[in-house]
C-alpha cells in the first residue's frame, strides 16, 4: 500500500477508501508521511488510534494523521435564565477553567439573565456591472418588495431551514456588494446561505443579464476578519445579558469591592481599548472562554475573530451602591448545534451535556440561540473573575504558578 | 469519594490530588458532574481515558472531566526558504486540509520565501497619577534613555529570555498606558511580559510614589480583542512572505487566471475588507490556517484574533505579466513553542514534525521564529487556493458536497 | 456704553440688540475685548465693517467682533451628468483650487457621471432602561411596524420635511441607542432630526413610562467624529460617480499613464489606507475639496469629518486597456441649502453660482442632492489631479513653489 | 481684456499678473466667469472688494473671485495656565459661541492645565523593491542608528527648522511605507516634511538603487483621512488638558450634577462612540471647536479630521466627589503659526490676538505648540458645556430658537 501511495498510484487523500478501513488509512498515511518527512519517531505521540473516522471523511477533515486531544474542563454550575448549566471548556490555558468557575460561584444565587436580540447569518457576494448606473439601477431594484420577494424565494428554496430576512446593499463604483442576512435554523448557517445566495444570483441575473458575478463572497460577509460591520449590524446571534452581584459576594468571594471593578472597567474595557484602536473589543478576555466553549462543542474556532465581539459594562447598584450590575452585550456569536465539527463525538457529547445536541425537534433555532446565551452568559462570569482578579492586584502573584496567564 | 465530593470534604478542583491517581479523579469527577447534570449519558461519548494528565493538571486546564480530539490533517510538502515541511493542521472544517493542500502543490516548484520582520511580544498595564502634570512629568521620565535602562535592568531581571525593547506610553487624561516590548525567547512570552512589566513598574513606583497601578493590563496590550495597534505596532512575530507561481500552475493547478486573481484580490480582499471597516483583515481566510496550527501546535487559538490579522496581495508578474506575484504581511503572529499548550504529548509532537519542538538549542527564539514563518507560508499557500477556487466559481459545487464552506 | 458693559450693566453677547445698530455694537464688543484683553492694535487687521449682521446674530454666531475672509477660488467648467458648472471653493491651500481645475479640464470631455444611492440624516439618542429585558421588549416594540408607523407620526409631524424612514436600534446592557433615520427635504437635517426625534421618544414613553432619557445624542448619530457607522450605513447623501478619461488625455494633460495611475491607486489610496488603520479614508485628498466646498456654501465644515468618507477606485478601460476607468464612492456627504450658513449673503451667492440656492421650488431635497453630487464630482476632478501629479513625481517640485503641499 | 481670456490669449489663472492690478483682475475673472456660468448676478453678493489679494496670490488660492466672510466670535476670558485668553472662533453654527463661552465661564475660576506630550509631522511615502527580501534588507538597514543618522541628515539639511526624529517603517509585501517623524518649528510642517522626505529618499536610493519611489505619500502619513495611526501614534501636536470644576459652578453655571455628567460621558462619549466604531472620536463635538479656531487662525480645516481625534474623560473629584474632573486628550492636532492661511491679514490677526503669531523668537515651535494648547483648552470648555446641556435635557429647547443644533 505505501508503495501505491508513494508512486502515486492512489492518492494520498483517497486511502481509507483505497484500504477500506479508516484507522488502517490513516495508519498508512502515518507512514507515508512520516517517512517523507522523516518524522516518523517525532509523530508517536500524536495519537490516532480508537478514534471514529467516519464521522471526520468527507465532512471534517482530509489527509488524517490522527487527533489531537484538548482537555476539557467544566464550569459550573452556571445559573442562566433560571436553569443550571455545566459548561464544558476545551482549553489549554492554565487557571482560564478555575477562574471561569469562580465566576460562576459568584453568579450562583443572583444567576444571569440573558436575551437574544437578533439572529442572522451572513454572506455577501461582490458583483460587477458595466457603469455604476446599472449598478445603481441594480441596487434599486433589489430595494423594490416585490423583488426582494422573488430573491427570497429563490434563496428559500435551498433549504428548509433558511430564510432571507433582507439583503444590504453597499455600492463600491461599479460594483455591487449585497450582504444576505437569513436565519438558518440550528446550523450556523454559512453553507446555507451560500447556497441561497448563489440561487438568489442566478435569479438576479435573469434581470441583469450584463451583471458579472465576481465571487460568492466579497469579504462584506464578513467572515473570520475583524470588521466593523459585524459590530455594527450583528452576525449570527446577537446576544445580551446581565447580573447583579450582591455587595457580600464582591466582597467575600470576589475579594475586591464594587468601586474598584467600575473603575477598573472604564480605564480599562472602556478607554483601554479606545487608546487601542479596537473595534468590538471592550472587554477583557472574552475571547478566551468563546474560544473554549467553540472548540468544545464542535463550533469553527476560526470564527472566535468575530464571535469575541463584546462589550462588557459595570455600574453600582442597589442601595449604596455596593451592589455590582454588570453586562456583557456579544453582537455576533456565530454558532450552530449541526453541521460542521459539532456532528463529532465528543463534541457531541459536549452539546448533549448542555441539553442542546442536534436540531431542536420542535423550534428549529432554539438551540443554537441556547447555545448562543449559555457562551454570552459564560463570558459574563469569566469577565468578573477576570476583573476582580486584576482589580484586586493578585493576578500576577496567583496566576504565574501556572503556565500561562489569564488575559 | 463522590460523596466526599459532594459533601464539600474535597473540593472537585483537588480530586485527582485526593486519590493520587488522575485518571481515577476525572472519572470521579464525571460521576458528580454528571449526576449533578443529569448527563451521565450524554457525556459517554467525551473521551477521557488513555490520556497523559500529568502534563495537563496544574498547568493546561482545571476541573478537567476528559478530552476532545481535533482531527488533524496534513499538508505538504510546502517549500519554505528551501526547506520542506509538512504542516500538521487540527480542524473539523472540511475541504479546509484539502484547500491548503492544493495551495502547496501549486508552490512546490516556486517555493515561499519568508522573513521575520519583527519581534517583541507587548503588555500594557494602566497606572494612574494625581493629575495630568505628574502623569506627563512620569511620561517623560521614562523617555529618558537613561531611565529606560533602569526599567530594562528591573524587567530583563526577571527572566533569563525576556528582553525589553521599548516602552510606548500612551497618555489618557491623568492615566499612562505603558506598552512594554520584550522579546521572549522561544516563548510566546504573555507571562514573561508579565512578571517583568510588574517588576518595572515597582521600580518607577519608588521614582512615583503617587502612582497608582490600576491593572497590570489595561487593554493596550491588546491580548484577545481587535485592535489596530497591533496591526500597527506589530505583536508578537511580524512576518511576510513571498511567492512566484508560474504561468502553467495558475492555469493547470489553480484552474484560473492571474488576471482574474489579481482582480478579485482587489474587490474582495482589498475593497471588500475596506467596505466591512476591517482593521487588519484585508484577506480571505487566514485565520482558518492560523487556528488550525495553532490548535495542533498547542499555541493559543483564542489568540488567532491578532495573529490572524492579514494583507494579502496580488500582482501579475513576468513576460506578459502571467505569472502571479503573491505575498501574505502579518504583522502579529503569538506563538511560541514552549510553555501553554505546547507541553502536552501530542501537540509536542505536531511541533516535532516541523523541527522546532521545545526552545531552541543554541538560538533561543529561532523555533518560535520559524514557526511564525511556516504559519505565513501556510496562509499563503491558502489564500492563493481559496481565491482561484473563488475566482473560478466553483467553490459552491465543489464544496457542497462537504459539509461546511470554506472563507 | 463701554462701562455699561464692563460694569456688566449690559451682557456682553446683547451688545447689539441694546445699541439698536449691528456694526456698531460689534465695534464697542471689540473696544471691550480689546481693552480686556489688551490686543487692539492686534484686531485691527480683522475686519468687521460692511458686513450685513442681521443674518449672523442668533442664526449664525454669537459674541461677534467681525469675521475671517476666505478666499475663495473657481474651479470649471466641470461637466456633471451633461450640464456645465462652475464649482466656487474657498481655501487658503495654495494649488488647491488650480489642481482641481486641472482635474477638470481632464474630464471636461467625457464628463462625469453621478449618482444619489441614499438619503438620510441621522440622530441617535441614548435611552435607558432598568434592566436589559425591558430594553429588548423596548426594541422588539419599535421593530414592529405599526409601533413604528406610531413613532413616525410624532416624528413627521414636527416638520413639513422631515419624514422618518427607519430606526436602528442597538442595545449596550440596559441602554438602547435607537439611530432614528430621516429625509430631511432640502435642509442638511440635523435640527429636524432632534426636533423629530425628541417627540418620538415622548411617545415611545407614553408605552415605556420606566424608560430614562439619557441624552438626544449617543453618539451613534454619529456627528462629526470618525465612525464606521456612517461608512457602513451611510448618513447624509451617499453619492458614487464616475468618469472614463481616454488614453490621449491621461497623457496629454495627467502627463502619466493609467498603469501608473491604478498601481498608485493600489499601493496608496487601498493598501497605504489600509495600513493606517483607516475606516472610510481611501482616497488621496477628498477632505481638501468636501472643506472648500462646505466654506463657500455655508455648510458646517466641522461635518466634512464624515462627509470626506471616500472610496476613489481606478481601473484600466477600452481597447488595450490605455482610458482610466475612475469611480469615487461617498456614503456620507452631509449638506444642505437652507439653513446655518446658507443663508448668509456670500454663501448663498456660491449657492446661487451652482443653480441651487434655498428650497427646491417643487421637489425638495432636489438642491441638496445636488450640492452632494456637484461635491462628489468635484472630488473625483482633483482627486485625479492630485493622483496624477503623485504618479508623475512632479509633485514636490511643483508645489514646493506655493506655500503648503497638496494631500 | 475680457475678450483675450475668452479666446485664450490670457490664461484665466494669470488675470492678475496680466493686468498688474490684483482687484481689477479679479473683477474682470467675475466678469469671464459669470458670463460663461450665466450667474454673474447671482454672483453679487460675494464680496471681493476692499481685499488684499498679495497674500493670496502664489500662496493661497487660484482663480480667485472674491471670498466669503466667516463670522467671528470671542470666547473667553478662558483660563489656560494662568493667563487669560480671548479666543476668536469663525464658525456659522448658532450657539456653538455661545455654549464655549458658558464653559469658559464654569472654568474661569479653576483654570484649565495643558501639555504637550509630542511633537512631530509625518509624511509617509510609499517605496517597492524588486521582492521582499530587499524591502526587507532595506528596512534592516534604515533601523541601524548610523544609517538614520545619514538619512537624518539629509532630511535636516532641507530646512532651518525641519528635524527628523524617526522613521516608522512599515512593510506590506515588497514595498515599504516609511513614516518620517520630525518637528517642524513653528509650521504645521506638512512642506518641510515634503522637502526633507524627498532628500532622505534620494540619499536611500544611493544605497538601494533597485528601489522605485511609488510616491511621496502613500497614506500612511495619514493626511485628512480618518485613521488609527494618528490616534495611536500622533501627528502634529499630542495635547492634554485638565480642569477641576467646583461642586457649586457645577449646580449654578452647568445646572447639573458631577452625577449626571460621569454618567453621560461614559454612555455617550466612550460607549456610544464605541458602538459606533469610532477611532478616536470619543468625545462630544471637538471637531466643532477645532474647525471654528483653525478657520480664524488660517490653519487648514480641512485638517480637523485627524486634529479633532479628542478622548473625553469625566470622574467624580474632592470630598463627597462633588467636584468634577474633567480631562481632554488628544493626540493629533496639526497646527502652525507659519505658513498656508496663517499669512492673511484676518487670519493673522486672529492669531495676533492670541500673542502667537508668526514665528517665536527665540524658541521656534512654542508658538504653533501654544496654539494646541489653546485648541485643546478651547475644547475642554466646549466638551462642558455641551455635555451639561445634554446631561440637563435643555438641549433642544434652547437651542432650537437658533438655526443649528450643536453636536
Amino acid at each position: 500500500m505505501i508503495q501505491l501511495v508513494k508512486h502515486k498510484n492512489i492518492a494520498a487523500y483517497q486511502l481509507e477508501k483505497a484500504v477500506g478501513d479508516m484507522e488502517r488509512g490513516v495508519d498508512i498515511r502515518r507512514l507515508v508521511v512520516g517517512d517523507a518527512g522523516k518524522f516518523t519517531e517525532e509523530m508517536i505521540d500524536l495519537p490516532y488510534k480508537h478514534y471514529d473516522y467516519s464521522k471526520v471523511l468527507g465532512a471534517c477533515c482530509e489527509n488524517v494523521i490522527g487527533y489531537v486531544p484538548i482537555p476539557v474542563g467544566i464550569v459550573g454550575p452556571l445559573l442562566i435564565d433560571g436553569q443550571l448549566y455545566h459548561v464544558p471548556m476545551a482549553t489549554t490555558e492554565g487557571c482560564l477553567v478555575a477562574s471561569t468557575n469562580r465566576g460562576s460561584r459568584a453568579l450562583l444565587k443572583c444567576g444571569i439573565t440573558t436575551r437574544v436580540t437578533a439572529d442572522g447569518m451572513t454572506r455577501a457576494p461582490v458583483v460587477q456591472f458595466p457603469d455604476i448606473v446599472r449598478a445603481c439601477e441594480a441596487m434599486s431594484w433589489i430595494e423594490q418588495p416585490q423583488n426582494f420577494e422573488e430573491l427570497k424565494n429563490s434563496f428559500d428554496q435551498t433549504s428548509r431551514f433558511a430564510r432571507l430576512k433582507k439583503i444590504h446593499p453597499r455600492i463600491a463604483g461599479r460594483d455591487l456588494h449585497l450582504r444576505f442576512v437569513a436565519t438558518t435554523g440550528d446550523a450556523m448557517g454559512m453553507n446555507m446561505l451560500s447556497k441561497g445566495t448563489e440561487r438568489s444570483l442566478q435569479t438576479l441575473q435573469t434581470y441583469f443579464p450584463d451583471m458579472e458575478i465576481i465571487s460568492l463572497s466579497g469579504n462584506l460577509c464578513t467572515d473570520k476578519k475583524p470588521a466593523a460591520v459585524n459590530w455594527i449590524e450583528g452576525r449570527g446571534k446577537s446576544v445580551v445579558c446581565e447580573a447583579i452581584v450582591p455587595a457580600n459576594v464582591v466582597m467575600c468571594v470576589l475579594k475586591t469591592s464594587v468601586y474598584e471593578l467600575v473603575k477598573l472597567n472604564n480605564k480599562k474595557n472602556l478607554t483601554g481599548s479606545a487608546l487601542a484602536g479596537s473595534i468590538g473589543g471592550f472587554n477583557a478576555h472574552a475571547a478566551n472562554i468563546v474560544t473554549a466553549i467553540f472548540i468544545a462543542t464542535g463550533q469553527d474556532p476560526a470564527q472566535n475573530v468575530s464571535s469575541s465581539n463584546c462589550l462588557t459594562l459595570m455600574e453600582p447598584w442597589g442601595i449604596d451602591g455596593k451592589d455590582l450590575r454588570i453586562t456583557c452585550t456579544m453582537p455576533s456569536i456565530e454558532v450552530g448545534t449541526v453541521g460542521g465539527g459539532t456532528g463529532l463525538p465528543a463534541q457531541g457529547a459536549c452539546l448533549a451535556m448542555l441539553g442542546i445536541k442536534g436540531a431542536h425537534p420542535t423550534e428549529p433555532g432554539q438551540n443554537a440561540r441556547k447555545l448562543s446565551r449559555i457562551v454570552c452568559a459564560t463570558v459574563l462570569a469569566a469577565e468578573l473573575s477576570l476583573m476582580a482578579a486584576l482589580a484586586s492586584g493578585d493576578l500576577v502573584k496567583s496566576h504565574l504558578r501556572h503556565n500561562r496567564y489569564v488575559t
